[in-house]
């Protein structure tokens, strides 16, 4: 497993643990993990509250800036279109994420092609990141 | 000029005052007007403090609910592919913009399709909110 994504699913594990949907993210710039954050949507009442948008708001604080091309962001989900969107807006360098979301995703769902805004988009497909999810989801229906 | 686009155009106005981007945005539910907001991104060096999601965060902080499908959002100008993500996450019944944005525009750019979520988009083609747009790139330009 790659250990961004390794950290990122240790997010997404805390999120399981507080009841909110099971999806980390974590932020790099050269090699280092500058912040890291999991959704507080439900808590918050804020379908906003994604980790995407919470990492990326960590990292224009820490960094001062609104352009993060210097970095990357590992997430255990495909990104939704509102989040591939932030990305987009903050010129982030790649994006790496560890199962796809079809039902939401940006890119399987939408079919948006971020390419012509110069973002490296990786899949790296690891199963634990979808499978949380879905477990998240059937233990909120046996309810 | 649609009563509410004029109300999201007086953010714009008051945005240009502050020297923000001036884009302005009403939230409008049973025909009033329950929020309304205009971008922050430049103040507060923040990409994703657009008119559109700081609204979308007041309406879901007044009305208590990630549920804004009751609701109907007046933009000065086209979303970008952030804001109508989080338009899409709300549940919104309606879209209504003033102007295209050719270059980030959600629909004009990246030609996305929310048909599919439900969501009923309007383009009212109103040249003032494009106009103030160009102006104030054009003022920053000169500087």
């Amino acid at each position: 497993m790659n250990e961004y994504i390794e950290q990122a699913y240790k997010e997404a594990e805390q999120a399981f643990k507080e009841k909110e949907t099971p999806i980390g993210a974590v932020l790099v710039k050269d090699g280092q993990v500058i912040a890291s954050a999991h959704n507080l949507s439900l808590k918050d009442i804020d379908p906003t509250e994604h980790a995407e948008m919470l990492v990326l708001k960590k990292g224009f604080q820490i960094l001062k800036t609104k352009n993060l091309s210097s970095c990357s962001i590992y997430i255990t989900l495909e990104p939704c279109l509102m989040c591939l969107g932030a990305l987009i807006n903050s010129h982030i360098k790649d994006i790496y994420f560890g199962a796809l979301d079809e039902k939401k995703g940006a890119f399987t769902h939408y079919q948006v092609s971020p390419s012509v805004d110069n973002i490296s988009i990786h899949y790296l497909e690891d199963k634990k990141c979808g499978e949380i999810v879905t477990a998240f989801f059937q233990s909120i229906r046996k309810k």
